[in-house]
């Protein structure tokens, strides 16, 4: 066999045999070369538009003598108080978030109403030009607003803010992505951007500003404002604003959509990275409360209030068939267009990925070279919308109310005679919203000529991909709801009389198939479309469709947000372990050189070790006069110390405190401030005497860190890390005679850039993620059949 | 202040006080002495209905010199078949599953309608006494069966299974739950114990069944019937058990309630511990596959074929009322249903638990009281069930087609004259599934008197009660959904005009407000609800009343499955942390003297330790001649020793064994064996010779298992082995000088009875879980008004 087989492959199995031969720790003593090295993987990251600093998030549960204390002396009250204030926060969350979503909507209706009806009128006054103009010249205004503020306010408003909120939720802060002024630059831009008739969506978007809102609740409003409250003390760590922040996230999905239940799953699904069952049922309560406002503001508005806010509701189309009946026959063209909706979906994130690669390429340049992309993507994009009706052919009106003046109407006259309307017209010309509820409605299957739907599939296709990278607040959502409608629409006429389907039920079909092309969620999907259509009896149908696409789109590339979050170089900590981290030991990925600091430190000692590196964590090794042999006392943390230099209580000596450390400080003092905010060592002045001295560190380190054996494999360790979600793991000696602590184990730690980066090695090894090649498909094939005739 | 409060609670201040003068290491000697009691927690439990021996889940990484090389030789084929056989798995688990479910409803509507048939017959004929005895005589025969083989055959298959399945995700395993004997018990017997009117349901045992055809088909069938194979073998591991039992539950309930999405979340938010999103994605993937499946079976149906079996499909109540509307007048009776729900609920939980406990004090006694107790159970039923509709008035029949005779009509005649109807032999001379039908069906608000519904709710919230704790398997859900439904009807009558919501709506938000009081789970339950009722536009109104009946239950009392859990003794590991947990140590708890193997150690030394300890894990030192003071080398496990005695490949001196490991050994041999097997050590022989033999254990020890510090304290220790899944953990010494480990923590070790048997101070600790009593309220406005006024 091994002779008749092609050189690359003999030499591969080969290099299998040889790495099974080598000894587990073969390569030892490359790795004590390697403790010297430093990781070497970034800690900046794009957030929204721009490179900023990130830093892990503090979920470990903090247990010095300091705060022990302070947990004792919480009493029932306390606990009642803590209970109390979570839900009226989640109430208050989900009051806030419908309010946005609903503005948000009401806003967008009425700038964009306004800009067609203006059109319209030029058009049926046949002033073609200056139709264009003024379309033109309003669009780019509106997206110039929205970029200008982003760019030159608030940067990290930029995009549609799931991937920031995702890594977020996963333990990645940056600063600034939970502030006031980026949530006021996050609506106004989303506003703005949407209604420039950008080839863009207002759902994603909605994410972040749901967050957001909770964010700045849980930490009582911006600070700068002086509106922090007391009493919100009990939510100044890590873990209550991650769940803050996750219900948050919901309500944004839930008013985006009006999808209670799919905002809970798509926070659970796709957002967030731990999980409790009492979280989903907050969670629910908070999409709950959504729910209920925004059904109350619709009704408010359906009174005739709220301008040209069409009557259909928030984004709900409403495909109530009555006879919704699929037979055996049905089958193959809806898992025909789910094949080709995988592929489409993921040659579409290959695409954007190549587009958002350029983009930042021009981004990095500054501000003008940001203003002058959106004004180009924005310009293209009108002339495109402007020209393509231009290739459609009149059509005689089939009803009455034929052609539509108003702002919502399906028929729309552009440049016909009377009693004629332009399909594609209709289709382009509205907001996004209307578009989708006019290609899902069922009944209609005439009305749309079929090159005028492919004209619009290939320009939405398109559009979208060179939409998203340019500077302001958008999403995803919307576009890809809307391509994958028109795709599935042209399905359905392609497919003709063989199937009983309407058409209006194949672009659903198709919008679900390009969801999971793109986005590759399912069950948060499934339910999303169906509280979108609100009509279950497609669910069979549309999880058939969803299972698909999604399978086929993942043997080509990883989801669209994955992607994006890669892109943006965010160290997102996935759940599993790669292969490799099998064969990997912790002791082989640590590096850099240790830094410790002894039970009672000298202050100048700990002013140069933080000025001198970045970590955040530091051992407390407790040296032979407080103990008999070298015994790892804690870990303390970069945000304490510097409580403690600020306080400059020094003692003269070199010897254990005798003063109560809970009369000195209050726990307040040691609250971690607001996501993205920290104090810096350079604001701290020392006099030369002040340096000379020392501190008891005992009462404030963490005494019982998580720790894990220095020969434990990375995939283990991994899992510790991430499960009970760890922002330092300390790496203790197999033997007790070294040193007590040899190492710490970051996120960073983790990436495999980093992993790859010290063993390059493994990158030829063949525990790479399985991807669909051509030779690859044809090896597995083999043995495949190999392994069935044994 | 302190003057003039009463004595009590002065005493309890002073406790506090007490409590924080106190440090926090201040009990320290009496641990040492408890360091020598014995964890006296019970290693015994209720599985279905008989005490039976449990045992820990292995979820723990094995990193031993063996296990590292079996998955260095996994090639890219073994990965491909892995992943193949995952998915044709979950396939498999779905048809079965919905199979199943198919053929339970089919016997079911079959058994119960040709019972039905026979009874209306006789009546027709006025032979009441004959008709009473035969509705009497077959209720108690199919009862009887199913008691019968449940006692005899199975006992394990015994109730509705949820809890051990709940438990077995968590980690604890029972002989016989998953074996092939009980899922055919588990099918025969709810077959027939639904079909003997008694007020039990099918919904429950479904879930049963899905976990138990997962759990088969993982491990290939049963070992006794020499079905295992091989290419399985990647599945003879608990992780990827756990996997497939989760898939199988979720499964289960999509198909007894035709709710696909339902089925996921109902695994997720109820039954799993622990989550991952590629789970999600699996667990949809097998409940589309039960929907489609489900779907083609019922066409096949449609046509006729399936004897009695009703043409509405399986258990979905279509309620397509055209126009539902709510207005904000609606609100205070549905509160109101809610909040009496929420009380009825918990009241339901309580008295449940009242009679479970009476009823095992007569289960215990044998099977013969076993069956005894099903008898009287099932007489008392017929009683009720004959003698109620009696007290019924007759009604004129309002449309043609009344009375009807056939097994599901609405309209029953019972002993009235012609064209008139007995409205409560309608609800009861039905399955229950077709009784729900009939009141979740809109328009019908005349057809039932109120004096008819009270009777039928007291009667069935009391059968519903008395009837679970009879052995045999059938669940809770159908009984409490028929209860729940007819609450509404009440209410929506008591209502009268003031509210111009259907009667049938209230019947559907009376049933979700009772699953909220009883089960307490909110997004699954909204769910499933949504697509039973095909209707998404009643979404608002029944998460209101889930939520708000949940709420006021909590108050009370827990939900009923935890309830039970906690009744049959099963080791169930909350996920949070209580917070007397906050204030132990680690050290506080670990108990029994520590057992522990030199690396080379003495035959005759482990068989000892195997035979007098229960113990599945025992810590492995290396010693001076194998290094330079004791070290932990790792941790191994009972099940790997015995399959090392049962080899019998001894060394005749204290050394290192030279030989190769993995050339004595398969990994295979090292293979967890299916769900509640194990070998045991007296079945093994040695000879006296063979006792003074030495095992070298080194290359079967996992040697990186996790380990906590002696200070840390119980509730971060907690974390750790709850997320991570832990059977073992390790507690290591602070300082190195003293022995490498102190203890081992399990699962036991974490349960509030064995802390508060070692702790009882903590009993009267202010740490108690919030409940609601008459003091404690008082007790806590007063905080909350002194909070409210600082």
């Amino acid at each position: 066999m091994a002779a008749m087989a092609p050189r690359e492959e003999w030499d591969e199995e080969e290099e299998q045999r040889q790495a099974l031969r080598e000894p587990l720790l073969g390569h030892l003593h490359s790795i004590n070369l390697r403790r010297h090295a430093r990781n070497s993987t970034s800690q900046i990251a794009i957030i929204g538009s721009n490179p900023c600093p990130i830093e892990s998030l503090d979920y470990e549960m903090i247990e010095s003598d300091l705060f022990n204390q302070d947990w004792r002396s919480r009493g029932r009250a306390a606990i009642l108080q803590y209970i109390f204030l979570k839900w009226t926060l989640c109430f208050l969350i989900g009051i806030l978030a419908a309010a946005v979503g609903f503005f948000n909507n009401l806003a967008i209706e009425n700038l964009a109403g306004i800009k067609f009806v203006a059109f319209y009128e030029l058009m049926l006054a046949n002033r073609y030009w200056l139709a264009f103009g003024m379309f033109a010249a309003s669009n780019l205004a509106l997206l110039m607003f929205a970029s200008t503020i982003t760019s030159y306010i608030s940067t990290a408003a930029g995009g549609s803010g799931i991937p920031e909120v995702k890594a977020y939720l996963n333990g990645v802060d940056a600063p600034d992505i939970f502030s006031l002024r980026t949530l006021v630059v996050k609506i106004l831009g989303c506003i703005t951007a949407v209604s420039s008739s950008l080839h863009v969506g207002k759902a994603g978007p909605m994410v972040h500003t749901g967050a957001c809102i909770a964010a700045l609740l849980g930490h009582g409003g911006s600070r700068r404002f002086r509106m922090t409250c007391k009493w919100l003390r009990y939510f100044k760590n890590d873990r209550d604003r991650r769940d803050l922040v996750t219900c948050g996230a919901a309500a944004g999905v839930a008013a985006a959509f009006r999808a209670p239940v799919g905002g809970v799953l798509f926070a659970l699904e796709s957002l967030s990275s731990w999980w409790r069952s009492a979280l989903i049922w907050r969670a629910f309560f908070t999409t709950a409360v959504v729910a209920v406002v925004l059904q109350t503001l619709i009704n408010i508005c359906n009174s005739g209030k709220c301008g040209l806010f069409g009557k259909g509701g928030l984004i709900m189309f409403d495909v109530t068939s009555d006879s919704i009946t699929y037979h055996l026959t049905d089958l193959p063209p809806v898992i025909l267009l789910g094949v080709i909706g995988g592929i489409l979906g993921s040659l579409y994130n290959f695409l954007m990925l190549k587009v958002l690669r350029i983009y930042s390429l021009v981004n990095e340049k500054g501000c003008a070279h940001k203003l002058l992309l959106s004004a180009t993507v924005s310009i293209f994009t009108s002339c495109c919308l402007f020209g393509l009706p231009w290739l459609a052919s009149c059509r005689p009106c089939p009803k009455k109310d034929c052609p539509s003046i108003g702002h919502s109407g399906n028929y729309k006259q552009f440049r016909c005679p009377p009693m004629h309307y332009n399909d594609l017209a209709g289709l382009i010309f509205n907001t996004n919203d209307d578009a989708i509820r006019n290609l899902f409605t069922t009944g209609t299957n005439d009305e749309l000529h079929r090159t005028s739907i492919l004209l619009f599939f290939v320009a939405s296709y398109i559009l979208g991909i060179l939409s998203y990278g340019v500077v302001a607040p958008f999403g995803l959502f919307v576009p890809i709801i809307l391509t994958g409608a028109i795709y599935g629409r042209f399905v359905g006429m392609l497919t003709g009389s063989s199937s009983n389907l309407d058409h209006g039920l194949f672009a659903i079909l198709g919008s679900a198939s390009f969801l999971g092309g793109t986005m590759r969620m399912t069950v948060s999907m499934c339910v999303i479309i169906l509280e979108l259509t609100n009509n279950l009896l497609l669910l069979p149908l549309v999880m058939l469709v969803l299972l698909i696409s999604k399978t086929v789109a993942d043997s080509f590339n990883a989801n669209i947000y994955d992607q994006i979050l890669k892109l943006k170089g965010l160290p997102y900590l996935e759940g599993h372990a790669e292969p490799y981290m099998r064969q990997l030991t912790v002791s082989d990925v640590v590096t850099g050189p240790l830094q410790t600091f002894n039970g009672v430190e000298k202050v100048g000692n700990i002013v140069h070790a933080l000025r001198t590196t970045g970590h955040h964590g530091f051992p407390v090794i407790d040296d032979p006069p407080f103990s008999s042999s070298p015994v790892l006392f804690g870990l303390i943390l970069r945000a304490h110390l510097l409580v403690l230099l600020k306080k400059k209580d020094f003692l003269p000596t070199c010897s254990r405190s005798g003063a109560d450390a809970s009369k000195m400080f209050m726990a307040n003092d040691f609250a971690k401030r607001s996501s993205g905010k920290h104090d810096r060592v350079e604001d701290i002045e020392l006099t030369a005497e002040e340096m000379e001295m020392f501190i008891d560190l005992h009462p404030f380190t963490n005494t019982s860190p998580y720790t894990v054996v220095e020969t434990m494999s990375l995939a283990k360790a991994l899992i510790l890390f991430r499960e009970v979600g760890l922002r330092h793991l300390l790496v203790v000696p197999k033997s007790s005679p070294r040193a007590p602590v040899v190492g710490i184990l970051t996120r960073h730690d983790f990436m495999p850039e980093h992993i790859l980066g010290l063993h390059p090695y493994l990158m030829r090894s063949r525990w790479k993620r399985l991807r669909i090649s051509v030779p690859a498909l044809k090896k597995y094939f083999r043995g495949f059949l190999m392994w069935a005739c044994t």
